[in-house]
């Protein structure tokens, strides 16, 4: 639970105001995949820019979604891993992904969600 | 399926193309919950701007989320439906409220999602 301020009392319009945008549920997604570092999350088929991952990662930081570890002092770079409440976002990706596929890519039935 | 251009094949990344903003949803959970009227709408906890629900209305008709009906000639006046498509997204509204419950309101169990 954080401090942030919510629009209104319902879940559903809370759980927007943390992840209604573009991009921090392309990064968990990322991280769900396998991916940890700054480098391959940039990688990734979207091109998300170096500023918006920046501010995104500290974003996941600062709202738990994710934990940050250091792996090299010299100079200092950092992992990323969901943290429970992050992995928890799990039925959330599955039921966007199994939306998607039958109605923004036509398929009559979605295959099975990585996650 | 739409048109538009999508960020990467990602299902995932598609469907927050769609829907990855903090109103869109908030207006389909209204309808969800038997709101039809542009007052109904205006009148919700979030207190959501006429100049954003008008938008957002536009957009949802656009992307063949909701329905827009006549009910009234004069003035003209909408009432607004899910589509197929839009009613399909009833498991990503539950996903989120019950992510929401847990994990934003700190309740150890989300009670049963109205949808």
């Amino acid at each position: 639970m954080n401090e942030r301020t919510h629009r209104s009392a319902c879940p559903i319009a809370t759980a927007l105001d943390v992840l209604g945008d573009r991009w921090t549920l392309v990064v968990i997604r990322d991280i769900f995949m396998g991916k940890k570092r700054y480098q391959e999350f940039l990688n990734g088929p979207e091109r998300i820019t170096t500023n918006i991952l920046a501010q995104r990662l500290k974003y996941l930081e600062d709202t738990e979604l994710v934990i940050k570890a250091l792996y090299q002092e010299h100079p200092p770079r950092y992992e990323y891993a969901l943290s429970d409440k992050g992995k928890a976002l799990a039925p959330v990706l599955s039921s966007l992904w199994d939306w998607s596929q039958v109605w923004e890519m036509g398929k009559k039935k979605a295959p099975p969600c990585p996650f």
